[in-house]
């Protein structure tokens, strides 16, 4: 895990700018400043988490996914490695894209439109629950791995700490509503709340989503519950 | 223009069941049941308008569209007839659809997906509104066309006649919000009001849209100023 971290978030620039103007200034702060941390929206493309079995049978014996980019979220990474996946009715969607590091379970997140192209419904599961639903073929240079289920969209949530959700005035499992500004902004409902000491303040949307309102770094974005 | 009308849109059916269940019991009508007509929110994928002119070079001299399918809107159709799409990177679209009948301007409205997928920052217009914009090679089975502007995402729009425009409290060129229930939620701000006698009321929204939320056919929606 040799690369470099990215560059921040403009979303946690802003926010420290906004702080440091307001305290020079002597001023109260504005709500969005008072937040103990950034609001950080992310679109996620469609991936997948794996095991590290399925990495040694996709990728070869003691294969170790490399990172590419480093994620907002503190350890996790876009892998270089890309897979083909192959749907329930034996359509493709190639360069999909591993997230590490790995996990205990085997799952791919697909947006609506990928499981239109792929020719099935995909269901609406919290991510990590896939009992029931169905899977795919993977294919990588050292061979094949069937996944007998786990292939979802993801549902909407948001990352955050204890600090945020005091903040938020709300509690894991609660759902909350992220308003996304811009000439064809909109509010995503139902947004899951996932409250972990470990977890940066941060929303999770789909390329569908990011899409419908044209999401671009400096679009403004509020939270609330 | 031969093809038979489809089956009514399940709003449709909705709205006269839910006044007829109202008046047999003799009770007062809820908001949506007392709405002169019933809401109907349909998705619109990529597709194109074409004048007479680009029809004949594209598909061959006095070609005249076919009817695929009727629309909600009077005497519009999506025409059998689809072309290829080349973007202005050399990417290509294929099976682009034809809406009919013709009209005195060539237009492509695509979603953001696929402005990405052909390598371009779409710009954002009201429909017709295309002056400035990219452009791009349309191909048919008879020659080619070269459109050198009119490549948009379209402005989220509902088309009303002037009963409904009362009954919401709006005015042509003025922005509603559209409410679209179900587990993955969202409402879509900034939709323009377009008022004309011949409209039926009607929300156009793209694939972007809808797959962020799901929409189904029996999904609930709702208008609000």
């Amino acid at each position: 895990m040799s690369a470099m971290p990215s560059a921040p978030h403009q979303a946690v620039v802003e926010h420290l700018v906004r702080q440091a103007v307001y305290s020079r200034l002597g001023k109260a702060l504005p709500r969005p400043a008072a937040a103990p941390n950034p609001l950080v929206v992310n679109i996620s493309a469609r991936h997948c988490h794996l095991t590290q079995q399925a990495v040694e049978i996709l990728f070869g014996k003691g294969h170790q996914l490399q990172v590419h980019k480093w994620l907002y979220q503190e350890g996790q990474f876009a892998a270089k490695e890309t897979l083909t996946l192959v749907g329930p009715r034996s359509r493709v969607i190639s360069n999909l894209r591993i997230l590490g590091p790995c996990r205990t379970l085997n799952q791919v997140e697909l947006s609506y439109t990928d499981g239109i192209a792929l020719g099935f419904d995909l269901p609406l599961r919290i991510s990590g629950d896939i009992k029931g639903t169905l899977g795919g073929m993977l294919m990588g240079p050292a061979g094949f791995f069937e996944m007998n289920q786990g292939v979802i969209r993801a549902l909407r949530h948001v990352h955050m700490s204890p600090d945020d959700a005091e903040f938020y005035g709300v509690k894991a499992g609660e759902e909350m509503n992220l308003k996304i500004g811009g000439a064809c902004g909109l509010s995503l409902d139902k947004m899951l709340v996932r409250v972990d000491k470990a977890f940066k303040l941060e929303v999770h949307i789909d390329t569908d989503e990011g899409n419908a309102c044209n999401l671009q770094p400096a679009t403004a974005c509020s939270l609330f519950k």
